[in-house]
């Protein structure tokens, strides 16, 4: 019985912006920088979710990524992709739109739906630049 | 005498939308798709510049790579990266922002810069995502 | 006016082989070395379609991209994605499946349609691996 | 006396396809989609292969990567590019040719080898497009 | 609470060989290969630094990538970038550079800074080339 | 008769170094920067050669990639590959050690060997980083 971990990545193109209304302006700018133009800025946005699992013994799958690739879908991109992070999506409502947030809320929104399908979320990386990206494991530490 | 080719990339990161004023939102929509989107999107660009010229026979250099990046952060990056294309941009003003405009302008900008360090702007190339971008060659048409 | 070119990427992973029935084995294993090998081997191939055109004064478009996203995937990608390239493909039939002929294959079939659509076929890449790939100007020579 | 891994890519091409014999085409269809393909599609894979140690006090070296670069060759490489892997791959023979299983064959037949030549092997990544890959850590969760 | 890691990636390039004095030149290359060049070699190496906390209330931020970027740009970029890895960088005198040699003297330079300013030093990865690299948790063992 | 071209890419990774003896190290470093340090500095580069033809008749070859890269390995990476460019290479003797001038180097050097089987050399693109790059067209200037 030999655990395996699988990655599907989707895209999304999305604008946001790194910004505290109870903030002045200049102790925005201060601390978020240029993140904090008013006007927004935007990204191409990676998302990779990994799910772990024992292969299928007559598919080989830890799970069918067309399986997980429609979860990720439905649940994530059609509320994400080209939209604005502050304003546009539900589940982030409320929420400082960091990249680590995002991860975080993404996580809570597919957790249930991935077990529900036979396999364990196991990891959720957001790439935001090519010199930052976040990872979550979902509260554990392994390192 | 031996004409060579030197290129350049810059990144920015910047929000837009794809929207025609004088259209109603479901023209918008047919047209621009999810990039009409009200509340903006973004991307990650990636800006490459070429310049053409014959390597300085002290140097070996067709333009000093400080230099075009100076003039590329100076004259574009600095009025671009972290911005709104549509709202925040000088250079854009009155412009439909799409890749194709995008690039046309920027040419215009720092044609005359390239030209005054001794090198011809040569090429233009926009990655918007992975999936597309423009090249502009001033107006010429090599294929 | 300005012309100005428009790339889209599309990807499709497909099987082929470098094989001529009237060459015995060892020539062919000679010739195409390990692409001979007669129970396939595959790729994950990446096409670059490029059009050329003046951007349209209300859109700022050559063509529009989801246009021209159609057109690849109902004429190209569906034909050939997940496909043997050898057996498969209607449109490649009788044709030694190398990249070079795979992309004046692909020209050949869509040249009409991207013209119907207001844009004139400029360039097509396909990126067989990381470390070869081919391109086609309609027979142009540009250098 | 700090443990640190390193990590050695390889890359092959090659076709398989995932289909059950015992399943109708329709049931072959219905779960493996596109991938059942009856001819075969195919993909660009890297291996990426990572072993443990303590640097060597004389090398500064895990283990020596030209060391590991001539098992996954001679073990792995040989076997498997240009090949077809449900046909013609020993180490696969009779099992079900995802990702998922591909890795732990990759596993179990350099592990010892990797031992002999004083390396831990620590991790399995393979990737089959852009989109999808796996990892397998010997049966270890580490997250 | 729910911790997460943040990953920032820096690059440079620079000059290095592999090379034991009190060895013959035979021997250096029997064991270093063409790394043991006499004149050097070099590569564009790539550095990424992970850090672990838990997203500040206010900012989502684990730690502040402003602060991480300019840590590693003032403690590690501004020694290493552009130099000759044996002879020009102080926190590497005396050591073997090999990669993994290189990961661990810049995890003990940089991790009580970024303790200071409130993160934890989780990994650091550093690509020698598109084959290989090495990763470095601080003598942790993850897997 | 349709002309296509096909490219084939090699990595190699040297040292350099940007300086010319006849200057103070004031005026070295005034003009060429960190990459004057005198102990040298290096890269990862690409080089890609691009070959242009009619796909021959049987094949569907321009070229044989197998001889195109066996040029390419016996004349140019033998020669570079773990070198240092301003004291190893013969080809490049008494050549100031820019990415403009090694490529025109390297044209020189196999356009003849191209020729001879079959092909046309057409276009030479060497990577130094994944911010510049330069090309040349032996001469040509198609844009």
């Amino acid at each position: 019985m030999k655990p395996i971990y699988i990655t599907r990545r989707e895209t999304f193109n999305a604008a946001h912006k790194l910004w505290r209304e109870e903030w002045s302006p200049e102790k925005n700018y201060e601390v978020f920088g240029k993140c904090s133009n008013n006007n927004w800025h935007g990204h191409n946005f990676q998302l990779f979710v990994t799910v772990k699992g024992i292969p299928n013994e007559e598919t080989g799958f830890v799970i069918n990524l067309k399986t997980l690739s429609k979860i990720l879908k439905e649940k994530v991109i059609e509320e994400i992709d080209h939209k604005n992070l502050n304003l546009d999506v539900p589940f982030l409502k409320g929420i400082m739109a960091s990249t680590e947030n995002i991860a975080i809320a993404i996580w809570d929104l597919i957790e249930e739906d991935v077990r529900q399908n036979g396999g364990e979320l196991a990891h959720i990386r957001i790439i935001e630049t090519e010199n930052n990206f976040v990872d979550y494991y979902g509260g554990k530490e392994p390192f």
